[in-house]
């Protein structure tokens, strides 16, 4: 099942997607896609609905992020040991934990702002992951059990001000816009194997990630499990897998990043695309 | 103004403490204290009231953190020249900036669990900062009208998570009950200069923080324009500001950290106090 949330920013309406592709909405049934309609059983019930009987929504509505109420935006760094190594940086022995601010979450295809006075403005294509019931101290073997579904994110980050600026990387991850997710939330059974997934990612139709979810250094259960050892996890929150190499930080002969009127697409197999025009910052 | 909720965890009740420090019940007048009641305009209706003409609540209830709601849980780190030295690490040119997981947020006077196999659970009292309205990029000038109020943080951490486990600080900062917010949020205007508030914490009665907030290396309204420029801040969110000297990691001859059956008080001049009692772990 790949559930959506879509209309105008701020009012979006919970829908799913049927098998023309269709969205059909689902406001009828519940009021939106967020942390109480994450749980197995409450998945489970949306499952047992036929689609046909829901109002198909016409037109080409926005996408909002998939699921709403999202309160720990979860990341994980240097996830595959060639973006590790593209950037100059060891090979994790346990994963490198950080957060972006859920304020930068945005729907899939809205323009994303490069940071006022911002020269190094870089993407990321990675797997979310959506959890569905509150998980402490979980095995690898139970992890799954809390999570509702996959997601695309493009993780966008500002290299200046991750890198350059103090001692975490925080400050550079979640400016305004930084955080597209979405367009759906594919169910984990309607998924497979979620380490098996072709992940992508183009500027100005200039294919720069390519990548798998497969080289992944820590997978799915076992980035579960380890965060559960060090915070609740919660529903709604969406963790963010690492990417692939290919980011403006390791293009050669030298990095190079995006400029107002870029245009970045992404996409993770079984998961759906995104699209994001990169606009100037102005003052508001 | 002192805004407070209290009662049962998950159940608390909003109230306010009158002139003679008993709680007044304010659920008559706002379902509880979180995003939508800390603008100017809400803080305005609500300092209207005459405390008298609410009922008193009679007993000792518990306090729950003091605001609800918080989507961002916001830490800036090494902010008194003395905490930096005694951490070993420079003193900051701007900002160190990282975040608390929300999941950690409980009472004041909430038991503090150490977590599994920790032998370096330490303490931080800080000043917090409850944002009251959203706000982008702020100039100095301008960031107190995005502020509603202040309150007491124990910025609970652990050390080994913190510094030994990764490249960045989020691991050992947010385990659950890590972070006691409480027992009220003064509103500004009652709080008056808030860099020049005593601030200390003792360990089972030794004392072992003194320090003011007017030795912050960057204050409140550098602190808060300098967020702005990099996140959008939200009604409900909490900074947490930074720590003074006299933390476990900086004990002479050698650090030393709590272990179960500690207690735990701190507080702030005008913004009250904290107990806790530090827990063994156990499974669930």
């Amino acid at each position: 099942m790949k559930l959506c949330r879509f209309g105008p920013a701020g009012s979006e309406k919970p829908g799913l997607i049927d098998a023309d592709g269709a969205i059909r909405d689902l406001s009828g049934v519940i009021s939106d896609v967020g942390p109480a309609e994450l749980s197995a059983e409450s998945l489970a019930k949306l499952a047992a609905i036929d689609p046909a009987s829901l109002p198909k929504v016409e037109g080409n509505p926005r996408y909002g992020a998939c699921v709403t109420g999202t309160r720990q935006f979860v990341a994980i760094g240097l996830n595959f040991v060639d973006h590790a190594h593209e950037s100059n940086l060891p090979i994790p022995e346990e994963p490198v934990v950080f957060q972006k601010w859920v304020s930068c979450i945005q729907g899939p295809n809205d323009p994303v702002t490069i940071p006022k006075d911002s020269k190094k403005t870089d993407w990321e294509v990675e797997l979310g992951i959506v959890i569905g019931t509150a998980a402490n101290n979980l095995s690898e073997a139970d992890a799954l059990n809390h999570v509702a579904g996959y997601c695309v994110i493009n993780d966008v980050s500002e290299r200046h001000w991750q890198t350059e600026r103090g001692m975490t990387w925080d400050k550079g991850k979640g400016f305004p816009t930084f955080g597209p997710i979405g367009p759906w939330m594919v169910t984990k059974d309607e998924v497979g194997d979620v380490q098996d997934l072709s992940m992508w990612l183009s500027v100005n139709g200039r294919r720069v990630q390519d990548g798998n979810t497969k080289t992944m250094i820590f997978n799915v259960q076992q980035i579960v499990a380890y965060l559960s050892q060090i915070m609740t996890l919660l529903p709604g929150d969406v963790i963010t897998t690492g990417t692939p190499p290919g980011v403006g930080l390791g293009q050669k002969p030298e990095p190079w990043y995006l400029k107002a009127g870029d245009v970045v697409e992404l996409g993770i197999e079984k998961l759906g695309q995104q699209r994001q025009d990169f606009v100037a910052w102005a003052a508001k």
